[in-house]
């Protein structure tokens, strides 16, 4: 039985008693069949990981007591993928397999070929939460609000930012990554593709680099995720042995 | 209305007339409801892809009038993706995002810690079949026959094959690609990883390198498509502009 690893955004300390929510509560014993005294392990980016026993849950409540800490605060490289708000099942995924390949920061665009028109920030900051849960990161990434996509760039900090430019002559991708650094960005569009206005307004901006993921056509979702995964391996903590 | 395009594995030539599949036929009516007298495009690898136009339509029926080639055939790399046999929805998802990424062979190994005792490849091929309509691809990936992990190690021909190893102070990925060029495969196993012996046995193999994807711990299904793009955009037909 594996030990569930819970993220607490509160100050963590050895000898500490802290509540968890009541989804962590409903997780633990209806999901997972926990009781008191059972081991979980607790964690937030800002204190790191402590192994932790469970010593109330109820229905709606759970409190844990912290033990020895298992893994001191580190720093998440600074990826960010902005990507087109794609239909609830695409996005769910891209989200996930984005907290799982280290990206510290989702923002969601409307695009001119997006075809829905709201993003569900709460499901997809849940569905982080769990990744990281998953994959023993000790930060969830942030999902920002969804914005237009001009808005996204007018508000980006100039940070390096390849775009997924299919067919288009772009630099390849494993080209144009090998010369970066973090922190850096991935922007991918919509099924279908930028409007060719859309990506020469993206693409005149003096950080946005168009390259290019070969000669077949790559889903929205597998784009976003093979990009995140080149961008590690070449430019990320994905480097370091 | 997109054109849709349909792998042929029949001789293919401006002006002849080629039968579809009954699946072909059923799709194309059914379920994208064409006619006859409608656009369509139909490829295989050895002959390229070809502009058509439906001449016949039924239930279960169809024929191809063949226009002028669209694409001169093109080799496909020879990347290969050599992954345990994962629960059904991820096994699934990796053959598809694994044909959208351009491997050109798919070998499903049974491993210590694999929970399925079977891979239904007819499954797989058909969905190998639909992503290669989708992302362009002129080939369909070859889906090789389940076997355990030893017997395909032991059938391998001595390309290099990474290994997907986490904390194991590994190489990382992006390294050891670089060196890499085609043919040159991927070895990704089974949610829990692998045995440790079966690890063991598969490094001692001349041609395989044990290669860490950073410090999170990704899902195998995650893993098999992060490790195919970075093969892809060092070694791979992502490398070209």
């Amino acid at each position: 039985m594996s030990t569930p690893r819970l993220f607490l955004d509160e100050f963590l300390a050895e000898g500490a008693e802290i509540p968890g929510t009541p989804a962590q509560a409903h997780h633990l014993g209806t999901v997972l069949r926990r009781a008191a005294g059972d081991a979980v392990a607790v964690f937030n980016p800002r204190d790191g990981e402590f192994a932790a026993q469970i010593v109330a849950l109820r229905k709606d409540r759970c409190v844990f007591a912290l033990g020895a800490r298992l893994r001191a605060p580190r720093d998440e490289p600074d990826l960010r993928l902005m990507v087109a708000a794609l239909k609830r099942d695409a996005l769910d995924w891209v989200v996930e397999k984005a907290t799982e390949l280290g990206a510290g920061v989702i923002q969601p665009v409307f695009t001119r070929r997006t075809v829905v028109d709201r993003v569900n920030g709460e499901r997809l900051a849940a569905i982080a939460r769990g990744a990281a849960e998953q994959c023993e990161r000790l930060s969830v990434p942030e999902i920002r609000p969804a914005l237009p996509l001009h808005a996204a760039l007018d508000a980006w900090d100039g940070a390096p930012l390849l775009v997924a430019a299919e067919r288009r002559g772009a630099m390849p991708v494993g080209r144009a990554a090998a010369g970066l650094s973090l922190p850096c960005g991935w922007l991918v569009g919509p099924e279908g593709g930028f409007d060719g206005a859309e990506l020469d307004d993206a693409t005149r901006r003096p950080f946005v680099t168009a390259v290019a993921l070969g000669p077949r056509i790559l889903r929205a979702e597998t784009a976003a995720v093979a990009g995140l995964a080149v961008l590690q391996a070449l430019a990320g903590d994905w480097t370091a042995n």
